[in-house]
């Protein structure tokens, strides 16, 4: 078991999406935080979307060479009735903004890096309404007690 | 140990970074394949780069939200005479295209996921002379094997 930290910022390990892929007009950067072994924190502001209410989700790859469209699909989609990478519904008001924050137990920060963040137009979450997407990178703090991944 | 593959595409993994940040003018691909376990290979192609010699690495961080300079430093920086970050430097002529395909021992591909290449103006990877850069993100055929990376 790790120790606890006192801080925020997480020894478990940070990460970041700069939500700059796919339109002109929305931008935004969520971040993630693990706060402990348990607890993945989403935290993100994104602007310019479409009123409505709208799917944000993690697929399985960050590939961007053609756009949110190379991103292939929802992260653990068809094994299990509820794909873990289905985060949460935004809900964006005239102004455009999303704003949220989401305590999230199905995932862990290093199983996201390289991945990536998208908001879908609408809460069908098919691959023909990508509004804008980012990569999740890693963002200093990540991976204090040990610089390397693996595969396991 | 994995057995050998048939093909070229990579039961060891590939990860793609589309260099599209920090420029108007530059903009390329460069993939990376696991092509066994001890080569990762890079290609890649970027046009709209000065004319000249410049310095190709992979740098620590994959933080785009304040674009290349929020990358952090070269990968190892520090640990050895010759960061293991330090690939190679591109000649550039003057049609502003670098072509390359580097095989490299001192890197894994899943050691490079959410971390990010870039290319400095000239041969001095100093902070301030960050061209472009993009985030190396999963691509299909990464980790056929398991769909997993963890702190290890
Ligand atoms: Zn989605
Ligand atoms: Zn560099």
């Amino acid at each position: 078991l790790l120790g606890m930290g006192g801080s925020n910022q997480s020894q478990w390990g940070a990460a970041v999406a700069a939500m700059n892929v796919g339109s002109e007009r929305s931008k935004g950067v969520v971040r993630m935080v693990q706060t402990s072994d348990e607890t993945c924190v989403f935290e993100g502001t994104i602007d310019g979307l479409p009123p409505g209410r709208h799917a944000l989700c993690v697929h399985e790859m960050g590939d961007i060479s053609k756009g949110c469209s190379s991103c292939g699909e929802v992260l653990g989609a068809g094994l299990s009735e509820k794909a873990k990478g289905m985060l949460s519904e935004l809900d964006v008001g005239k102004d455009g903004r999303a704003m949220f924050r989401l305590d999230n137990t199905d995932l862990k920060v290093w199983d996201l890096i390289g991945r990536s963040v998208i908001v879908h137009q609408g809460t069908d979450p098919n691959a023909s309404n990508r509004l804008v997407c980012g990569i999740i990178a890693r963002s200093s703090g990540l991976f204090q007690n040990s610089k390397r991944l693996c595969a396991c």
